[in-house]
């Protein structure tokens, strides 16, 4: 299984620690992380999942593997410039959206697009379950598991 | 200047006739009107173009120019599927969004993502100005030209 | 009809001419030119074009619609990089290679892979017919052209 | 380090052959594979690499990853159609030319005008070099490898 989680490069500390937790309970699942690969959410996603031995995915925007994170096992490079949001949310089984700016945003409706799971937690108000904390978040997360199961 | 209209391939009667009137207006201030080309409010906006005489290109998500609605002057075929959503939106100097629903708030959000200025039209409440009538879309669209100019 | 001409950024006075004469005959049978939207061959072609009052669209790698030559009509942009290949050689229902880099023989590749009818002017000998001059190569296109209809 | 090892879908047992035998060197100098994931050539080069419990990434030109073949780690879903074989060659330090037909040549001139060395085996005669046998391509393989360490 793999899941992605978006959200901005930039955030606070608490939204930053939020995204570790949040690594960390899908590496424990066993499940592949996917991100966009850069800094903020995506590399404290990415870094919580390696506390825990997960696999941890990047997909960059550029041509320029340097553009990721060290967290990243796999880093695929693109060239595609933010069309490479598509990729990230493809990519995942269930899509995780954490905090977030427009690119997050855009992610968001890509991935409802097509037909995605979206779960938020703190994140936009467009249509998707947000949940203010972590174990609110994986509740939700493994109920979706099960019923896929 | 290009002028990007965004909507959804479904649409009511009324939102349909709104759109027709949007590209109407475009098409009088001398702008090339850019849409995804197919159905609902994408149709709608290129009809009222033509109305006008104005010029409408379609950015189509297949390879298939046969995908295009009948009012499109130029039909664009990408095979990228929603990422040609990004190609829209890039194409346009100012983006209108009409309604919509996924597609569109994903258009929305790459607008933004890329700096555009982006005008609601009863679409979605993301951090963009919404209108409720095509005369006051068309005061801000018209005061948006005269910045640029 | 949409006839796309791919060729290098950079090319030799001989060929530039060549691509001018191409880009005419392409505007003389009443079809859209389609090109990357650039210098050397892609700018001679739609010059042409432009002097037998043909419509000229080009294509664009990056963002930024200056990057376009001043010979198009609509200038498309895509932010994809050279991606965008792909996409140039898709929106023509014949595609001729003129001269040409390794830009030109991805074009060739492509155009091949999803079958359309490619012709060569002193261009890449990969499996496609190659001409010395524009009156072999027109005799060939217009021979294409009445299969088609 | 990546290899991207291109070629086609379908192949004689005579290339399967050897794109296994690829595959494995590929994993023994401790490299990630990187292909398009599907069948033939694809196919046989990951095989190879999990022979020598290798690392194997496959870049699907679909949304559906039951496309990708049996012996791939990680399975990337694009969606972008053939416009993915720009991602397979990006994603290559090196990239290694197997047989391959226009899609395998349209690789090939991505990977040059992207300035990636590419080897080949057995493929096209475009500016290239080109190998009869395992044993040669890989003294060269290990030559780039000195050079760029």
């Amino acid at each position: 299984m793999y899941v992605s989680v978006i959200g901005g490069e930039q955030c606070s500390e608490e939204i930053y620690n939020m995204a570790i937790e949040v690594g960390r309970r899908i590496a424990k699942l066993g499940a592949v992380l996917v991100t966009g690969g850069r800094k903020g959410v995506m590399e404290a996603a990415s870094k919580g999942a390696k506390m825990e031995n997960g696999v941890t995915i990047g997909i960059l925007p550029s041509v320029d593997r340097q553009e990721g994170n060290e967290y990243l096992d796999y880093k695929i490079v693109t060239g595609l410039g933010y069309a490479r949001n598509v990729l990230v949310v493809l990519n995942g089984d269930i899509v995780i959206a954490i905090d977030g700016h427009y690119g997050t945003l855009s992610e968001i409706a890509f991935a409802l697009e097509y037909g995605k799971p979206v779960l938020g937690l703190r994140s936009w108000n467009v249509g998707i379950k947000n949940f203010n904390n972590v174990d609110e978040l994986f509740e939700e997360v493994e109920s979706l598991i099960q019923q896929k199961s």
